[in-house]
């Protein structure tokens, strides 16, 4: 495309928001091309891009007629109520709420794993961005699901408390903050203290099967992702631990074919997305916050040693505010603007 | 027994030490037979216990003579150097250290699991406190065993700092205190900071398989207490989280024969050492501090819902300075006790 895009980021203010603005910042794209929304609270508001700041911009209807590309970083509500309107009048929406990731009329897409479904717009114009701990599972398992398939994965998640947004590290930094005069501070944001404590993750329990909300996003998600007729071949255990930023996951594969250890670190080593680093105690959520690489470390046979086999554990951590969240969105609009706009 | 035995903690000022003190004071256990070992630099301190102090005695050759049984709290290499000597004089020993563990004369015992085999003393009258991750699992998954058999275990550790002693939790307590004026301090008895952090355990991996030593430990602890022929079918990765006291685990379990939901949580629910709570959000590393029992939750079936089948999923968290170490050592010494005294 000859003339960039104008780039609309809805919820500009919140923990994602700020973060596509500070990659767009990176990749120079002009401040005059970014209009950023928040709610009606942050209205008068300024918030900073790149060497100088932007209006905030109040979401009214009708707002965002004159962005190419809007990308929701809100709540699901606020995606319910404008993607449908803005993306009829023309916007390619990308969606990082749960609001439009079971919908059919959307794409639910993570460009390393089904990058094919970005190759036409869809009619809706709209794509939504799967939750952030589903996005790097399914970056890590890709080289694998296509070398060798993938026939079930257990994987348990450490998850850091910007999964809830700013309020969620204000909380544990405030918590930290008042250490040691109050040990065992009041929650707020969460269901327990974060300081010093993990729990089970707080989104509501399904009655019927007994996992939570996050649980079910990644099996339902990456059946979609996947293409497949149902839920996929996965069992998730989703937990908080008291970190700031980037999410890490202990993932156990069981592959359709056999492998060596050497072929599935090959893998690893030349996929796109993720950084292979051996050295066990190297990844941390602390070396993954800003950076765009999924980092994969730990990795062994969880079979006969140096015997071709099936089954593999790893370890990731990735920064689900970039890769997990904005940096997804963004790599999204960028493969859909480099495509003819037709429907 | 008529009298009360004599119980010599070795290590008593270190973080196992201390708990022992505290179980034996909660047990009115008189303070006239508990005798307080620790490292020279300890020499002529006191430490509490009860309602009041014991006198801190020097670790030297002889010294455990007087003692019925010694609970040795301390490194692998103060076990390695006075364990044998203090059993053959007719000490019972019981070592939560790794030096014994997989030594054929000494008997590795988690009660609840293998407790038969304290019906009789060891000729080598030495007893080995199993790895805390492994007690925690193993008690967990013991009434599953018995009842349905265990084909495979997937198990992910949340484990805190105070399985690296009272060194570790003061590292983690003065980052907190250190925040936000040095939010990413230096790491001494780490290799990373913990604070706001996780990675994976600081064991040494073993180069042929890539596993770390804390899984190691796991497989081959768990291969020895089941009786089986090799290591455990179970796939361990162990992972240090920014809490100071208890550990949690992520367990997926593959039963040998099918179970419904209902059958296992009563299983949970009425087995020794275990407390069963369904809400998922209750079982923490701050509830389980101090607590005797491991808590479990999160429980789900992994396969088709509302049948019965062979795979489950389930959230434990447990004190491995009580359960994990000190009350484990208490128990066999309890047991021992209660035994006729002969070899």
């Amino acid at each position: 495309m000859s003339v960039l895009p104008t780039i609309a980021i809805v919820g500009a203010t919140g923990a994602v928001g700020r973060e596509a603005l500070s990659i767009l910042a990176e990749r120079a794209h002009p401040s005059d091309r970014v209009l950023a929304f928040a709610s009606e609270r942050s209205s008068g508001r300024t918030i900073d891009y790149a060497d100088g700041v932007l209006p905030v911009r109040t979401l009214t209807k009708g707002a965002l007629c004159t962005a190419d590309i809007a990308i929701f970083a809100s709540s699901a509500e606020v995606s319910r109520e404008y993607v449908p309107e803005a993306a009829a009048s023309g916007v390619v929406c990308i969606d990082n709420s749960s609001a439009f990731r079971a919908d059919p009329r959307a794409r639910l897409v993570i460009p390393e794993v089904n990058g094919h479904e970005l190759d036409r717009l869809p009619e809706s114009r709209i794509f939504a961005n799967p939750n952030c701990s589903t996005i790097l599972l399914l970056v890590a398992l890709e080289p694998l699901r296509r070398a060798f398939g993938i026939e079930r994965v257990i994987v348990s998640t450490y998850q850091a408390v910007s999964g809830a947004g700013l309020a969620g590290m204000e909380e544990l930094r405030s918590q930290a903050r008042a250490y040691p005069d109050d040990p065992a501070p009041e929650p707020r944001v969460f269901p327990q203290s974060c300081l010093f404590n993990c729990f089970v993750h707080e989104s509501p329990l399904d009655p019927l099967t007994g996992f939570n909300g996050e649980e079910q996003k990644i099996v339902s998600e990456t059946g979609r992702i996947w293409g497949l007729d149902g839920p996929a071949p996965v069992v998730p255990t989703c937990v908080r631990v008291p970190v700031l930023r980037a999410h890490c996951e202990s993932v156990f594969v069981r592959l359709e074919h056999a492998a060596t250890l050497e072929e599935v670190r090959t893998m690893f080593a030349s996929a796109p997305g993720l950084a292979l680093d051996d050295g066990s105690d190297s990844v941390t959520p602390r070396r993954a916050s800003g950076a765009d690489d999924i980092l994969i470390g730990h990795l062994r046979s969880a079979g006969p040693v140096g015997e071709p086999n099936r089954e593999f554990a790893f370890w990731l951590s990735g920064d689900q505010l970039r890769k997990g969240a904005a940096l997804n969105a963004l790599q999204i609009a960028e493969r859909v603007m480099a495509q003819p706009m037709s429907v």
